[in-house]
């Protein structure tokens, strides 16, 4: 049945007329952020810290599942630490916060305030790791890490923010690379199935890897605007690390060798995605793995006879299913409520009136297209759960499609200038390999190497760029 | 029956003969921590992390479960924000980290990494409350804080800890006085049910409580070596931070008033505590409610056949039925193995054999008293149960009788400074409530005000200091 395509919220900015304010206005409006007087930093507030810690418990429980064991580091790296990795110090060193006074007295080595915390991680490793039989070491942090960005924007970039970052040991090369794809695939799989948002999986250009890396590994996501939004990252550290801070285990042929490491993460970004695949000019729509409240009830004519009951017993039953619930019997109008749980991306709302109660049925409505369904009580666990359903496909569905719409191909450079400066997506061309390349499309262009994707079919074999020889399929956008 | 007193590990102090030395071999030799080079931090590794993401998962169930949600601030405080209330700059100011530069900048503005949120909480609150239709705001935020203290000890004093602090806002003094009870208890039912820890519950002193407090409660654990512990604190704000930072809302008799504010918190030094209460000379002894491995299976013979088998059987049940369990079946002895998870304070080992599994038996010991029963396999779970409760039974016992050995009473100051010199505990004294005999306690006897217990009977009614009439009695002692 066709849902009520009134757009009851008036007070936020329509995403085509200016989507960067219609972001912002949702993060405030939605109540999942607010300002501080700390610059670049954001309270996250009730509502958005509930969404982070569902992320949280789903991603926590599947690391723990491969073996991965949580931890923490100090917060803070003296300055000599960080700087034991070359290309990793020059990575992240421009962006760090300094603590150089502890109470009244200088420090005698100042400390950064961790960025990310391989250095840490290696140094620990090489106190606890002798032999062969140490490994794996599998291990996992959740904890928040501050970069010293001068343009912030809530949940996309900010000055601190939440993460997990995971620093894994291994004997091998070959374990090492199944532990980076393993962790990347966990976190695919979990944008794809869970959160509804399509992703490319693929490797980065030496460009775009991270500091001190071997290989970077990512899984991409298109926006809704057409820009992309790097959704996680896993990382091959092959031996540099380990070299760096000699990290060695005596293997079983009795020679000391050099660790093979990685490392994955995912931040609070994750929120900023949800938000740009799945928000309309409502609000937020959450897709119900993480949403803080599935289903809203909403009882009409809540003074009449029966009406509280009856929503009562179904908040019960769906409570006792497991099944996060909220009814609203407060004296807002129904109208209001509506408005309410619509910002918020409350995936289902459940009306049920004074008629409904007398035929024992109540409505059912869809937060992403308003489809109402009439069902009665008695199925209330079974049509949710249905209703929960559809919603998630539906929402990967119409992200897919989005990302097939904006996916263009360029064969040379004039048609991916041309692209590139009319259309928002994904730019799929052919790339020699050489930086040069990459740098000069991002300065004719704008645009930057995304991925070059897992089995991705070639569409041609001259670079894009400069028409040499290429064997590597880029996909180009602009990212967040 | 009977347990063997054979001590396995041979290489931990002896607590006897230095509790201090006992304390740091066992949080490094049970894996709980490992130092780094950043001075004063901790590494918290795999065991050692389980514990608090255990004591984590059942407080933060407790805390939701009175209306708490939970949320994130940022990690600094810019100065001019610290120093808005006057008292709790003075309290924490001395004692903070300075983040003077960022990247190669140097701030206008310092910033303090947060020693603790409440003005943060408080310019947040300040933003967000209106009206009385807003209130309650109960909050809570898990994260890193840091205290630039001088001499450091593993959990129970660095300069960087993790805890809960939450942070809540009323309408009524009533209400706030409510609150802040209602977590002192929910924090002393987990020491004494959860953790097997007896504590008192009580007022501290003018002196002793939150620097911008109204009235600080506690809680109080005594340690084996007859100091006492802080085990967790629920303060009481009053309208004094509503006042420094305007907290208003509008009442329904349409008048602006302040709020009422509380906060409270517990941190990982309650892993200190759990080992100074119930360690012994082999190693942790861990409360089964946040043991990482609750059973620990050791198979005895286990090339023999049909003994991995069985033991796999038991592994699986005991799984299956919810229980944290762990089979070693690596190539250590079974001595090895026991001196190992003695060590880490696993509450039971389940040993079988070759005779054992033609019996269909298996003997489960006990950690704290080694005490062994031979048991059937089919009873297993029930079983296993069974001993784990006997466990936190006895452990809670034998903590309650060393603190009653260790409490003392003094009638006056020459009897107090005897006991404080030649025992050490608690001791029960009167006071007359100045600070004067406070301070002079200190300075004569070495001792502090841990608390002044709710519903206790006075020991008499003059000063044990000054001789002046009083009314209060404390429980005086030294304090980790």
């Amino acid at each position: 049945m066709a849902g009520n395509n009134k757009k009851f919220v008036e007070e936020i900015t329509s995403m085509d007329e200016d989507f960067a304010k219609w972001y912002t206005d949702i993060v405030k409006k939605a109540d999942l952020i607010d300002y501080s007087s700390v610059k670049g930093c954001m309270i996250i507030r009730p509502y958005g810290y509930a969404i982070w810690e569902n992320i949280q418990k789903i991603l926590d429980a599947r690391f723990k599942e491969t073996g991965v064991e949580n931890v923490y580091m100090p917060m803070f790296i003296p300055e000599s630490l960080l700087t034991k990795e070359k290309e990793h110090v020059e990575g992240f060193a421009p962006e760090v916060a300094w603590v150089t006074h502890g109470g009244s007295e200088r420090l005698t080595e100042r400390l950064c305030v961790r960025p990310t915390s391989e250095t840490l991680f290696c140094e620990h490793f090489a106190n606890v790791v002798k032999s062969y039989r140490d490994l794996p070491l599998n291990y996992n942090q959740w904890c928040s890490v501050v970069r010293w960005e001068k343009t912030t924007r809530p949940f996309l970039r900010s000055r601190e923010f939440l993460w997990q970052e995971g620093h894994t040991v291994h004997r091998t090369a070959e374990e090492a690379e199944e532990r980076t794809l393993k962790m990347l695939n966990v976190y695919a799989e979990f944008f794809e199935r869970d959160l509804g948002m399509p992703v490319i999986r693929g490797r980065k250009t030496d460009k775009e890897k991270f500091a001190g890396a071997k290989a970077t590994y990512t899984v991409e996501a298109l926006m809704h605007d057409g820009k992309a939004l790097q959704g996680g990252t896993s990382h091959n550290f092959g031996t540099g690390f380990a070299e760096a801070f000699g990290i060695q285990f005596l293997d079983n042929d009795n020679k000391l060798k050099f660790c093979h490491e990685t490392s994955w993460g995912v931040s609070t970004r994750i929120i900023g995605g949800i938000i740009m695949t799945h928000g309309d000019d409502s609000g937020l729509v959450l897709p119900p793995a993480v949403a803080p409240i599935q289903v809203v009830i909403i009882p009409i004519q809540q003074h009449k006879e029966g009406v509280l009951e009856a929503a009562g017993k179904i908040y019960d039953t769906l409570k006792a299913a497991g099944i996060r619930v909220k009814m609203d019997d407060s004296d807002q109008s129904p109208g209001w409520k509506f408005s309410e749980y619509e910002m918020k991306g409350v995936p289902l709302r459940i009306e049920i009136g004074p008629r409904d109660v007398a035929d024992e049925k109540c409505v059912i409505v869809r937060r992403d297209n308003r489809e109402k369904s009439f069902v009665a009580i008695s199925d209330i666990v079974a049509e949710v759960n249905a209703g929960l359903n559809k919603l998630i496909d539906a929402l990967r569905e119409k992200a897919l499609e989005n990302r097939e719409n904006r996916t263009y191909v360029a064969n040379d450079l004039d048609e991916l200038i041309k692209i590139a400066g009319e259309k928002s997506g994904y730019i799929k061309a052919m790339w020699c390999g050489e930086l040069e390349c990459e740098e000069k499309l991002k300065e004719v262009a704008d645009v930057t190497s995304r991925c070059m994707p897992f089995d991705a079919e070639p569409v041609g074999d001259k670079c894009v760029c400069c028409g040499r020889d290429a064997h590597k399929l880029v996909y180009w956008g602009k990212a967040y």
